[in-house]
């Protein structure tokens, strides 16, 4: 048996940190060794997570202030699963003790502290970490994140476009002018926010537009698609709020230009992500569904060429507490820690 | 006190037909003499719909078989919730027989019975009708819909898509060729059907898209986008099933052109629909949710311009089994009766 | 047409109070007058609840503070949705001016200040009130309701379980001594609370009892059991709740003596409620379902002998929010005023 | 590592049968062989069920046909996941080739064939089977599982009352004549029954009891408890459908003796299930909820004494489909072979 890496989570009560606490305990490389929460101080993490207690670690953890020293000592990987704007406060003595940080928060992830502030309404607190810090889609950025000290998670919606665009926007294959794209999301995406608009009573039954025109979303989304494509990406973006738990449908429409109607799309997602242990292609004659992932790493990926509008549409699923948040932290954890990449994960 | 009208239903046991059953029974001036359905033959409305036990007339009247000039003979208007293909069969000799007829399936919405044959898989049974009945769109045809003797009710997609996209194409503010649309819809959009797909279990805590890229609706929303316009319209569609009970969202996305940059769309909106008693403009301040129409025979419009990417996204909510079905074929039964159009429905 | 009667709301943004507003903007004998909502003042009923959008008293009438010389010389009627405890401190005042009340807490249901003090931990304000505030269940006192100037109306679980145990324990059927019922309720009947509970993913795909052994409810359930048998009736409750916004569902287990093992259950119900306007008998053949009762002030009645086990299980079915509150709180606003019972409600 | 060992499962496309893939695919010490399905021979594992798209085994496994001789050839155990009725009649001549049968239908509950006609409305067809099929609840039955041919697993609603009354029964403290219990399962527990009942827009908004008086699942319920108390034990079972995929919700009214007023249940539950591997002990302080246990092989039990009625309430959460059916399946086969009884289920 491999020897066992210390990891601890700052922020674990929101849903993203209680899928990473379900995710570390159950992790064959890892060792839980410490949970935060300002809300649950002295608490054990099976108190306060009933669905964990059959677990010693859960039953023996209790839940600690932040306290960056200890913290540092005790742990070698840090994930931090915290508001934005709090994360990067919180992450500064982290870094500078020489920690290894898994940040799920937004605020890693935006290269121009500028662009930080338009989008987040307020000054980067760290914007000197920014350079460093590497965007945490392995598939993009697999290598860098091997050797990063701060890895920023890509937000859900991010990870549900980036993936399945990837191919596209580097072969320049369609118009970059024109992508539009509609997601529909899980109710659990919005956090455990305690706030009327995320009642059950206001939820169920309920489908709705949120953050349109210019959802914050956008700022890393078309970041990372100007880089792929070398040149400003702007898009349409949409989320929708539907009642399930988890789960992000998301749908993309692409204009081909007319030299490339012959473009056989399954070619070009093989190559590009054929290998990915965690994309799964359907091809162009099944369509996803989130309950086909919900509860693991998977993304799904499935398109369909509209001859009548010379568009291509590609359709994703996956579930945005894993795939898009707490999976692929562990994603990135398990590269910077050499294990494989799938450890824990399937 | 008006003097009541007859009507019958035809095809009374799916979830349009409950609902203008739950419609009808408690219009002020509709005496509801008759509903088929093979199914339920001999037991009453009350028994098959345990929700109305409580009214007389849905205890007293019984399922019967359809018998055309009996029908024809009891009722002054009659409705059809029948599949298509189904309904045109049934239809001709109710139409023979000099009925009022007001159809919820697709059988006559579509003006070209080649184009009903792409969508719909079969040649058409009747397509004489085809020429004389009207679409029963108010919002679009209130003055035809009044002498009309075919009235063929607009499906749920196209009732979503087909009002707010009305003053954008009249007036060609938006580029024609470029109009993408998804839209969101309850379980109940696909009928009372007993298939695998619609299991509780299958639809709960799933979301996913279907009919890529050729939805059937996509024939009469084309249909109507180009006699609007007087152009051809070609569009692309997506629906998405989601997991409440009834609902659709819709979200178009339009391309201003660069001239346009100043339209104020409430202008625009209030000009085309301010007066309209089924319309509710949100305006830009507020987005629709479904919530607030399920139940009810409104749509709830609203609108974003987006500077970032010159496109005007307007989006809309309806009530498919009402405003998207039974609602909208009760309006046309008003207008085409000579009641207030809302009798019955607010 | 009848003279219209003015009515106020005290505390409308709740779920009972929004219902409240529904019922009142389309009863044809009332005039909505006032509503008040300390969150909400200065804003008007459209704005905060987007369903009432296309309604002319919802456009123009804005929320208020709660001034009682000012509500009392308004309206006719004051019904009040507010906290336990609060209600009754608002009250007061309301009732020295004379103002008509119906009341929806649970502040004036117990007759004894002492009872209520056990069950709600703190005591009562105007424990003068309890003598002369009727319990508003027509089914039972329909006549004293008429005559009342401060109305209580009944518990949604109460509700549930009192009609339907009416006819056993009047007549003395069962053994009081042996009555155990479950409820299973929707997440609205918890109330409007910004609470973590109440999340929509801690409700969705969530089932859980609460309030066990000595939920609230009791105090009211026991009291009326008790007049009605003219002995003490102590019962066991749990309450469970489930992932709908409404409806309740009620399953009483009686014990029949050995002496009625010939009783027959349909002519009990009959004989006490089958001219109930709102109650409906379902027999012994159909179950109860809440999707047949939710919107509607109607209560759902069955039973099955159980000939092993020598008891009678009664279950019902209501919507938490409108027979369960605020239909009911109409329902005897109807009688006070004299307009026919089911004004506004069928 | 331990040798593996190789199963079958027939009847593999129902809930019941999907979980055991999932179970079976993932368990360490298992080769799953074959799997059967009418319905989709021919058809991989991973095209019937896309959620197991990306595993090796499941995209190479296609469903067959039923072919004993070359099911027992390849396979040392057999899991039967089919409808009663047709389980014993499959079983047969598994069981006479002398298969190792673990099956997941009502056939081999029951030990008087006469009691299974009276519930199951008709003759069984291999009653010789039930005098040594073992019934698969381990924490009754774990030595004799050990070494039966064939276990025939408990049914959902069983599991979830029987290990609660285990220690209450057996240990006669409580009334035996007047044990009452309501359960609220997830709409999975009808199967994948394609039937109107079972519909989204049917299930989802309702909440309904059904099977009263007298459910199926009361033979094996009583047959158990009266074995435990070693006298005829006769309950009150009602159960509910509510809008969930899965999970039951089980609450127990037991009558305590005078004598028995100072009970404390903690000692009692933590004597007779402390140690189980998969029994959570709650208390009397915390309250079940499914959603802790969904997708778990866990029961978690708590209890309340109400002082007031002499009653212990008992209540439990269960995963319907996994603690109720495939995962006791599994954890049965786990002693079976010899395996860690916790192995693949934690």
């Amino acid at each position: 048996m491999r020897k066992k890496s210390s990891a601890a989570i700052i922020g674990a009560s929101g849903y993203a940190g209680e899928e990473l606490v379900r995710l570390l305990l159950s992790h064959p490389d890892v060792d839980l060794v410490a949970a935060t929460s300002r809300q649950f101080v002295g608490q054990t993490l099976a108190q306060v997570f009933p669905r964990f207690l059959h677990h010693e670690r859960a039953k023996a953890l209790k839940f600690v202030d932040v306290d960056p020293k200890q913290l540092v000592s005790a742990a070698e990987s840090i994930f931090l699963a915290l508001p934005h704007g709090v994360s990067a406060e919180v992450a500064k003595p982290l870094v500078d003790l020489g920690a290894s940080v898994i940040d799920l928060s937004a605020d890693f992830r935006i290269k121009d502290a500028a662009v930080y502030t338009e989008f987040y309404g307020k000054d980067h607190s760290a914007p000197e970490l920014l350079k460093t810090a590497v965007y945490g889609l392995p598939e993009i950025y697999r290598e860098k994140i091997k050797t990063a000290q701060v890895v920023a998670c890509p937000g859900c919606y991010p990870t549900s476009i980036l993936i399945p665009l990837l191919p596209l926007v580097r072969a320049k294959i369609v118009d970059l002018a024109r992508i539009v794209v509609t997601s529909l999301s899980g109710v659990t995406g919005a956090g455990r926010k305690v706030e009327p608009d995320y009642l059950f009573a206001e939820c169920n039954e309920s489908i709705r537009p949120y953050g349109v025109p210019k959802h914050r979303h956008l700022s890393e989304i078309e970041q990372e698609l100007s880089i792929l494509a070398d040149e400003k990406v702007v898009i349409q973006f949409t989320p929708h709020l539907v009642p399930v738990n988890r789960g992000i449908i998301t749908t993309i429409y692409t204009d081909l230009g007319k030299d490339v109607v012959d473009l056989d799309p399954g070619l070009l997602f093989s190559g590009a992500c054929g290998q990915e242990p965690f994309v799964r292609l359907l091809g162009d004659e099944r369509l996803p569904d989130t309950k086909n992932v919900v509860g693991t790493n998977f993304i799904d990926i499935a398109w369909k060429i509209d001859k009548r509008t010379g568009r291509l549409i590609v359709m994703s699923a996956i579930d945005n507490i894993v795939k898009g948040a707490s999976g692929q932290a562990i994603q990135c954890f398990n590269l910077m820690r050499g294990f494989p990449e799938t450890a824990g994960l399937i």
